[in-house]
């Protein structure tokens, strides 16, 4: 059960909502996030809802059976809609598009991506600076000076940015030159990560585990809103299977899952998704065309002399060319 | 490699050219086709191409790095249409649309069908009569008096039938009804009932098995071509996965591969892709997006009192609407 | 609920019962194996069984909740022993073991192979004469002429055979030199050819398929037992996963799980469980360890030239020592 | 290629070395452990390890192909043994044994636990403190003073520690409490978490991912290896399948196959390799029969009353039946 409290609730009228649920032995989970004040009930009694409703103090109350609560679409049943200033949101009418390299490189790079994001109307930049890689050998990013770097440019063309987080350690010092937070599959059950990631106010993108269900994806998410961020996004970027023609199993029946879970917004990584280069394209368009709220793809000048992931990374054209046919998808057909 | 034979080959120039194949100690397998005559030349030791190409009695000849080889887009670039008859094509610029009901139950179901089928100007029913069922205690279909009564109705509205055959010995007393013989999931593998249908002059489906990879699909087909039946499309109905969330995960990046990999027709089967109704049309749409030659779902008039797959089935009124997005997608988008 | 009957229930008895369970709307499958007559009764309604019970004409009768029914321990306690004739028995309490090459190849190549088993006491011989492959241009077998040559050098040393059957039409020109009909994991949901298999009075080996479920394989099993047919074992040989380090993923789990569903043998394969030779003896102690009812693995005089599955299959010596470290395990450890 | 250095190089000699690393374009990297210091040098280039192998200053070289490097049988070929002190080993000829809790409880759980524990003569006790759960609102533990508590109780019984660390800011104040750091399968490619480790001296124990390969396994135990600690344990907890019957699946192969590919002791965990407690037992016996070093299972006073894992926890009396099991395997079965 989630109750929703006033913002106006007083000390006293809280006490006594306290009591009556410590009666019925709920468990209850205080979650002030930046917009809201929640009372999340966890108990195997029964209640009846309209005993609370009515009390002073108290906004809403609903019952929700899913194992994760606040971002059931039990509870809100309006579609999130994340705002990054400068009128750039994910999960509005319009897809959002977040495209870049897999690694930052140099100035050279970053200079070269933003005039081709400008030129696509791309509002959101993508690009790592911290790399998880298998081999403890091989190269893992720029670190903090490559996240810098690219805010310098990034900021007076009001582009945003996109990118992974790694560990709790490293949040303070990237949180001045970030517009959302990315956490990769890998780190997708670090719950430490998770729990700190909700004590901030910006943005964050939760990527689906390499194996993990959609339940334990919209878990993780409930650990990041419980702590007090409502601004979370989801992201699709394919499953490990058995089969090996391909990088990874593009989950496409995720996206209706998700969308009918949830109210959060979900977005799509063709690039993950597939990796292969010459099918990113049409899978990003079959994902939107599915209900994915936008797409996070990797584009480089030159991908085959990219240090990461080349062999799944678009060129400027096939870049264009996507976003030409993303705008013809929308303007042609209707979604709903 | 596989030698191309022309169809006016005399007797001395094929022992001829035998002769010169066994001296680089290749296995030949001869394979006469509805339309063509093939060696398929399997060995370890190279030869010039150059210096039997020209031999009189070879059409063509080519070096097929695939393990399975007639059905290689290597072999063959241009992409293979299958006619049904009655200008009803699989794998033409227009998308395929098969619809029907998981199981036949009787007459005034098929006429029901065929009803709405002609009203969406659908040219092919699908329609099961032998069912594989998990447990031998479930409903097994009508048999071969169910597909006789669906043909004598399909008929005067030159509709066109497919049906899955299970076994080798079924195949002989369903020939005069069946347009296409659907291969199940899970008969994917089972080569005698391939090795059968190699041999008669009727296209056949073959659907992905429940884990099977892209290339045994591909070796699956092999299979009923290299035993002399060119008219062959491929589907992709979904995987056996962790995600429980759904019956199956559609393979959406299935359909981009095989496609550059065969020349064949590729179908994708929604209903089964993801198992409930409600996310099928959406399904069906990506699947097309991402280059499928057309779809197989299931409708039915009454899906929640249908004898199987209720759950996944869609009614008329959403098989409908769905006829409309599909044409909606081809009139607007430009797919290439 | 399963019903079974005594021998000599008369017409009349049956008829009474009939209608009795027709007023409950049970759907009734009258089951005639070798040895006993049941009636299985699928219905949502519920009846007290002791109503039942003692009729006359009714030896038993069980609510067994499981899908799969006579295959269920919830039906049958004792477990069930498999008689071969000769004193050689599968599911009994010393471990079954059957060897042999993956193809049969010719005569001497059987001689070496017997001359092991009787230097080894192992009573039953694996050998493939229609073999199942993924391409159609790899080798398939010798065919029933393999099949008879085998049965041949078998007989004077009381060598029970065990080979693969792949179609129904197959069946009946094995019958007369087959111990055991193995269905293979490609095959383990080829409906037809369970249900012929329940026909006959031979034992039969169901192996798990490449992906099938615990469940699957019960309800396979139970194909062939609802036809008439008790006597059979079924088989662990591997999953499909992720994982690429070997060939298949020997789900050891499966033999404790499959114990405790089921009164039937349980074997385990551990030649394509795991797909490498060296791996093969420890993980078949390991499969007999965790209860499974018998081992049966691939052997052969020299397995880098034999015509299928070298990889997996022991040398002589190795296949010596493995029986070796069986006896040593049962002798020297307490199972129950 | 590893080159292990003499402590006792000079550095001159380290610059003269370098210099003709560089020439050859390897990159490499200084590894300083515990015990040895080591060059891992990364390039294409090759280079005659002859030329190096003489130089003043090294005691060893070795090209090693595998991705991961120091930990590959490859490099050493002797099996690695962990001295926890107190004459307490993982990777010696006896199998090493760790049970407990899933989680602390309180004081008089871990009083009875360690009875336990000294009465089988276990000289390990697993418990958690930091409990990673996928919902937010699920029990926790009891954080470091639970682990404070289970220290004071240990200690005097020579008993060591094993538990969970999820994160790199827990490392420290767990440090003197800690005999061995656990890595949870959530967290096995934390990578930040393993390259904190590495810079620890304490020995690390490493669990598989819920999905991870082998050879990401392998992987991440280079990352550990390579900051500097050489203490390293692997464990198989089983993967994450299609199978539902039961909680993973034990990949009872991967025992074998990271027994042959790297000298690090390898643990099975049979409490969450199968998660169901009746089938603990016999699985912890078939993952020792395979060549596991040692278990790590679950064990609780009243497993039903556990505050988690109580499905797959073993009560006083059957963690006692296991143990002779053990026993009588070790002195009967001989194991090479």
């Amino acid at each position: 059960m989630i109750i929703q409290l006033t913002n106006s609730i007083t000390e006293e009228q809280k006490v006594n909502l306290f009591e009556r649920l410590n009666k019925n032995k709920f468990a209850i989970n205080e979650v002030n996030t930046q917009l809201e004040k929640y009372l999340v009930c966890i108990g195997k009694s029964e209640i009846d809802i309209r005993e609370i409703g009515h009390l002073p103090g108290i906004k809403d109350v609903h019952i929700v059976s899913d194992s994760y609560k606040l971002v059931s679409k039990k509870w809100k049943v309006k579609d999130t809609s994340i705002d990054l200033g400068n009128n750039v949101f994910i999960g509005k009418d319009v897809p959002s598009i977040m495209a870049g390299p897999c690694s930052v490189e140099g100035e050279s790079q970053i200079d070269k991506i933003i005039a081709h994001l400008n030129q696509q109307n791309i509002k959101i930049l993508r690009g790592g600076v911290f790399k998880p890689r298998s081999s403890p050998y091989a190269f893992r990013g720029l670190g903090i000076d490559g996240l810098k770097m690219m805010y310098e440019k990034c900021k007076p063309h009001n582009i945003k940015i996109i990118t992974e987080v790694m560990q709790v350690s490293q949040i303070e010092e990237m949180l001045p030159y970030v517009d959302v937070f990315q956490v990769g599959a890998r780190n997708s059950q670090n719950f430490n990560l998770l729990d700190a990631l909700g004590e901030i106010d910006k943005p964050v993108l939760l990527k689906r585990g390499v194996s993990g269900t959609i339940e334990e994806l919209l878990s993780s998410a409930e650990y990041v809103f419980s702590k007090g961020n409502e601004k979370l996004i989801l992201c699709e970027r394919g499953i490990r299977t058995f089969e090996t023609a391909y990088r990874n199993t593009f989950d496409i029946n995720a996206i209706q899952v998700l969308k009918e879970k949830t109210h959060l917004p979900v977005i799509a990584d063709p690039s993950h998704g597939v990796g292969i280069r010459s099918f990113v394209p049409k899978l990003a368009l079959s994902a939107l065309l599915s209900g994915a709220d936008g797409i996070i793809y990797e584009v480089h000048e030159k991908p085959e002399e990219a240090l990461s992931d080349g062999q799944q990374t678009l060129n400027f054209m096939e870049s264009a060319l996507l976003v030409e046919k993303i705008k013809l998808l929308y303007r042609s057909f209707n979604f709903n």
